[in-house]
């Protein structure tokens, strides 16, 4: 089973690697954007007896290891 | 106009941060992971004329700054 976890930085918090990648964009003449935020997309393949159970276990994942939850957020998709 | 850009490292190209997350996943018990891949997601917000032209100048903007094209693969998608 492979799920996709994304992992992004909570509202409010700074994002230096965004805020430097649209100020690049902006030196490069991409002029018109306004606003840059860069999280993480972690593709995850495990062996799972079904669906419900896999979603537990990515969940535990994310709280535990792959995700800091006190300033991201993540979202979990089981993909195929 | 808000779009997704994902950049995954391609295939074959060795994932150091996903083999370590993998590592540290089997460590805290998880051993029914079998692979785990980590990428970047970039949500880029810009004022565009309409999709074609963001779709245009997101991809100019994968190209040049965003991926690096040798070794990674990237995908965009317009959310909003």
């Amino acid at each position: 089973m492979k799920a996709i976890i994304n992992v992004s930085l909570k509202e409010g918090v700074l994002d230096p690697q965004g805020k430097a990648a649209h100020h690049a964009l902006g030196s490069l003449g991409f002029d018109n954007v306004t606003d840059v935020r860069i999280g993480k997309q972690i593709v995850v393949t495990l062996d799972a007896a079904d669906r419900a159970q896999a979603e537990k276990e990515l969940d535990d994942m994310a709280q535990t290891l792959l995700a800091n939850t006190v300033i991201e957020d993540y979202t979990i998709e089981i993909v195929g």
